[in-house]
């Protein structure tokens, strides 16, 4: 499979160039990129219609078929999307520290690009153009490989990038796809450390856990979010409310929906049939433990298995615990280190828990679902990262950036 | 093998009461471990002892015994290391950035420890003590795998550990030994994802690329240095030399000694023969390119694999070029991304350089051996990254961080 190692080298060399590529001709290239997206539209849907017909031919489910779809409404939000990236600030180039020493020297921590990023994903097109957008603002090549099902549409979208490309200062090959969406590419691309600098997949659990068990790469990883609301003994019975609901129903499908409600045995003994009660008319199907049915016996009965689940659903965990402590640890079992809340009044409470657990995101007095890029007001988002290393919770443009030290000296050695 | 799943599971256990000590307890705690090593020095020798004899019994080379050894001035430099990590500033808990959202949630980053930290190293027992301190002063735990030459030595220091760690604030799960030292409680090491935040090794250039090959736990990779002099045609000749003399000699053994010199033609033509004088002068064989060796009849034959090479000795290779793009060529062909210098009193040419090299440190007329922690003033070293993600070039304490979002809110919900 000669695609892989030739992409990704194509990519390589392009990122002397890109490196050293001013803000405005970055913007110059997306704007290019946003405005023949658009004048393109026809084509796009063209070939967007093969996958369509493909895709309908071996069974897709609606599901696929709908992130599969383009209109040219949705063309038109990608090449929106592409200009929003154009407003946002350029992090490369950022003096993030600047310092000198005894003997002299001058050191400077400059933000560059990470040089090329892997991208791994599944059926969705507008993922090709989303990424190119952020790889290209902050100076990185790319190499995409998209899942086979959209693979007439990102062609189409790739070329009308390269054309694009083409007539501006940032070079065409800082843009590679890989054409063969077999299996063996992608296992190839995770092997491909002496290119890449950094993989990212996007797309379910099993895509995820695939790269990060199998790649030489470094990856961003974009996991799972199993979250908590601790409702504790002082939390203020009406903000539990609002905010229990909200985590759990605003939009389930989500990562950073809660999954789980823990509930202090004091509280729960006055509010907990209300605060049900109020999950049960939003569609909530409930599972609690052994306590929580003694209060409200219209809960359903809760397994070992429910308190590691990721539902994703409209379903959610109750359980009862005897304080802050308790639910530490139980959030410290089950948790994914996504997002996690307290509700509560007292604030010394409070200090505790969001120093004890150990998520990318914890919050006091506030909904689970701020997790996230444009609510943390970064104006764009990669992913939200559930590791530790490089990047933690949302990620934004400066995450898709690494640094370098450059040393000014007069002449100076080592003794 | 259940020694390397329960050691990493005690440790995670250990992380949530780690992550809340104060720096006075940690402070504390390594005090506590300074003065107990240099106490039981007798102990630790008697134990290195049985190491020394099972090393010459099996033949280990004279090299490999001088790292394994133990003196009591090395035990005393042992603990005077980890009295030096107590005096460094503690990075958990700073606010790296706050901010306040329109809907009034206040954001807050915050500096935390990474977690579990696991440690992958061969020979010398002062890993054990170095990393130890290095974990414990960030607020992470440590799980230590050494290799099997110096498992008595290791296991007695260990052990010293836990005992002073059990008069301390500090957990004592927070420091684990693996005492199976097959080859396969190091493979297990690798897949503890689920225990361990990253993993780092510390050895030669085989054991890296096995962990960076098989980890599925995030590897903070310390790498090799081929790294680069390129003497520009506007070098001042007496700065030139002292540089290049100073990164090929200063100490040859190093990841931030310079392999390569890279030469101006112009410049070449009056100044290489003195150079090449000096540089022999203090016993370095030199390698050239054809060109180089029509100016100095002296030097060897360069193949291609000389430019590749990171010799880690007193050899280097030499090679002419014509421009300062054509070096930045070469660097990003042969290089391996550490550090490379550029000599010239030319702004310009520098700043070009300096921006379309990508390596973890550009210099500017200054020795490449300044690529260290303890130049950089950071008080203490982890290593030298040579990746892009996470941390680049040399580490120091903020190094082993992480942070996470801590949201303040009122009540808010998502809408």
């Amino acid at each position: 499979m000669r695609e892989v190692v030739e992409k990704a080298q194509k990519a390589q060399k392009a990122i002397s160039s890109l490196a050293i590529a001013t803000t405005d001709e970055k913007n110059t290239a997306l704007l290019k990129i946003a405005d023949v997206l658009e004048q393109r539209m026809a084509e796009i849907l063209e070939y967007n219609e093969k996958d369509l017909e493909r895709g309908r031919e071996v069974g897709l489910s609606q599901a696929l078929i709908d992130r599969l779809t383009l209109t040219e409404k949705r063309i038109t939000a990608m090449a929106e999307g592409v200009r929003e990236i154009v407003e946002l600030e350029d992090p490369v180039g950022e003096v993030i520290n600047r310092w000198k020493r005894p003997n002299g020297l001058i050191i400077e921590k400059v933000r560059v690009p990470l040089g090329v990023i892997g991208m791994i994903y599944e059926a969705r097109p507008n993922v090709t153009v989303d990424s190119t957008a952020l790889a290209l603002k902050t100076g990185n090549a790319i190499v995409l490989r998209g899942g086979s099902s959209a693979i007439n549409s990102n062609k189409a979208i790739v070329k009308i990038i390269h054309e694009a490309l083409a007539e501006t200062n940032i070079p065409v090959d800082a843009v590679q796809l890989i054409e063969n969406t077999a299996r063996s590419s992608a296992e190839e691309m995770l092997k491909m450390d002496k290119y890449l600098d950094v993989l990212i997949p996007r797309g379910g659990a099993s895509l995820i856990r695939t790269v990060v068990e199998n790649s030489t790469v470094p990856v961003l990883e974009t996991g799972v979010g199993n979250c908590h609301v601790y409702v504790d003994k002082d939390a203020d019975p009406d903000m539990a409310e609002k905010i229990v609901v909200n985590s759990k129903t605003n939009r389930p499908a989500v990562c950073n929906a809660a999954e789980t409600l823990l509930v202090h045995e004091e509280w729960a003994k006055s509010y907990l049939s209300r605060l049900a009660e109020s999950l049960q008319d939003a569609g909530v199907e409930l599972r609690g433990c052994e306590e929580a049915r003694k209060i409200v016996p219209t809960l359903k009965e809760a397994s070992e298995g429910d308190w590691a689940e990721e539902y994703l659903d409209l379903i959610m965990a109750v359980r009862i615990v005897k304080s802050v402590e308790e639910a530490i640890k139980h959030i410290a079992k089950y948790g994914t280190k996504h997002t996690e809340a307290i509700v509560t009044d007292n604030n010394e409470i409070a200090q505790r828990f969001i120093k004890a657990v150990d998520a990318a995101a914890v919050n006091h007095n506030a909904s689970t679902r701020f997790t996230d890029g444009f609510e943390y007001g970064f104006g764009a988002e990669i992913g939200i990262s559930t590791q530790k290393l490089h990047a933690r919770g949302p990620m934004g443009l400066p995450e898709l950036t690494s640094y370098k030290y450059c040393v000014y000296g007069n002449g100076q050695v080592r003794g």
